[in-house]
């Protein structure tokens, strides 16, 4: 809960922090923005909180969609802790939230410790920043990033697998990359389970559906620069669509960028602490 | 159904059958033990059919737990079609099925259609045929495969993190590996998520409580020869484990190596089928 009396942290400050310093400081309310690079080299995820009574047909959707879907934890009922991933509270470790009421964005907020309920499941779902730490590491250039700006997102013609109310198309992101180095770029973000895999298309837009590639469904235009291919990735906004278009009564999810940022290391083996 | 018209098919011509002609031959009750070798090159699975009051705490526990109970498929309630991994009717298409009933085994079967109710949830379960096949490929001898013994399975003092009635000690099966091939084994099998993935220990048997090596709980004794080291993989016991430890009215399972075939390659990215 927001403490006026706390001083909020600058952006550049919390990516110096350790996790746990930068923890505290969202869990207080002393920062509220976007989680890029803070809490270095720790797994972060997309959050979805539903009912209990939507929660097995959204575990369905998440084991049959797991390139969009890629589920990194999930609460027992009722229970706002995530032990799996950390000592993280749901209601109050993330620095945004959107709040949706029957389908539609109601409004965001900073803590949702009123909003929890009995009978309340939390899921976390992986995301591309950590494939991204991986392919900028092994010298593949990342456009979006080096120009601060928003990776492109499209809607698709894709098809998820449904799974009661869930389903509807798959939403995508785009990275431009050289193309000498996309045999690498598969290859390396395979090895990312968690955070949507390899690409699922390389190449024509239009192949998948894409029929307005100079602009974007959400985030900012990328050029096409010569030798360079458009390549695709599952993207965790497909969850997002397929719970909002399944209009349920309360659904409360990050707000995009101001992800929860877990302990476990992003290159871990499976997305669970062990002792 | 066992239609007694229909002749019995041996092991040796279900090894050279394509996957859909085995199967054909298995739903008719034509072939009714295990499945080593049968399909090759398809993904197979452990099978766990509960009520869907358990299915939720089920998936949290197979979320919780990746290593030994990596999930590879689940039905809608009340269907017995597993379309995410091809044609499979749950009901017919395993060779026979451990029936058990608040936890005792009742009985086994060839065909479960009578068992089958309106609240049924089936899961398929990854299982460590698919990283055996690659590691032989690779070279790397697997002594319990040419002797033609059942790996030797053990419980241990690992715990699995629990969900709802779902918890308890963590079962592994142990191959006996030579120690320059241990890193390129590890290397390779953790490529192998939906096959238990990476070891969970390497080494002196009594560090994870087996204090009696040379009894193993299940499968057969395996002597460890000079400049080999008893390797432990996580092993779909566990589940089946947890779930008779519940004590639900009514689980199903397969018969211990007469396991689920797929359609799935076992060199998917993703247990799911894709268009």
């Amino acid at each position: 809960m927001r403490n006026p009396q706390l001083a909020a942290i600058p952006y550049e400050q919390m990516r110096r922090e350790p996790i746990a310093t930068a923890r505290e400081y969202i869990r207080h309310g002393q920062y509220q923005s976007h989680t890029a690079g803070i809490g270095a080299g720790r797994l972060q995820a997309n959050l979805a909180i539903m009912p209990a009574s939507y929660a097995l047909d959204f575990m369905r959707f998440c084991q049959r969609n797991p390139k969009p879907c890629p589920l990194v934890g999930v609460t027992d009922t009722g229970d706002p802790v995530m032990h799996t991933v950390g000592d993280v509270d749901i209601r109050t470790d993330l620095p945004r939230y959107n709040v949706y009421e029957n389908g539609k964005l109601s409004h965001q907020c900073t803590d949702i410790t009123d909003l929890w309920q009995a009978d309340s499941v939390a899921f976390a779902i992986g995301c591309s920043f950590t494939f991204e730490t991986a392919l900028i590491k092994s010298g593949i250039r990342l456009t979006h990033i080096e120009q601060d700006r928003v990776v492109a997102m499209y809607r698709t013609s894709l098809q998820t697998v449904p799974a009661g109310p869930f389903g509807g198309g798959m939403v995508v992101s785009m990275r431009a990359i050289p193309n000498r180095q996309i045999d690498r770029v598969v290859e390396l973000s395979r090895k990312f389970p968690h955070a949507h895999g390899a690409p699922v298309h390389i190449g024509d837009p239009a192949q998948i559906g894409i029929t307005h590639f100079d602009q974007p469904d959400w985030g900012d235009t990328t050029r096409i620069e010569a030798g360079h291919t458009p390549v695709f990735w599952a993207c965790g906004v497909t969850p997002q669509n397929a719970i909002t278009r399944a209009g349920l009564p309360l659904f409360i999810s990050h707000t995009p960028g101001s992800m929860l940022i877990t302990d476990v290391p992003e290159d871990a083996e499976v997305p669970v602490l062990t002792n």
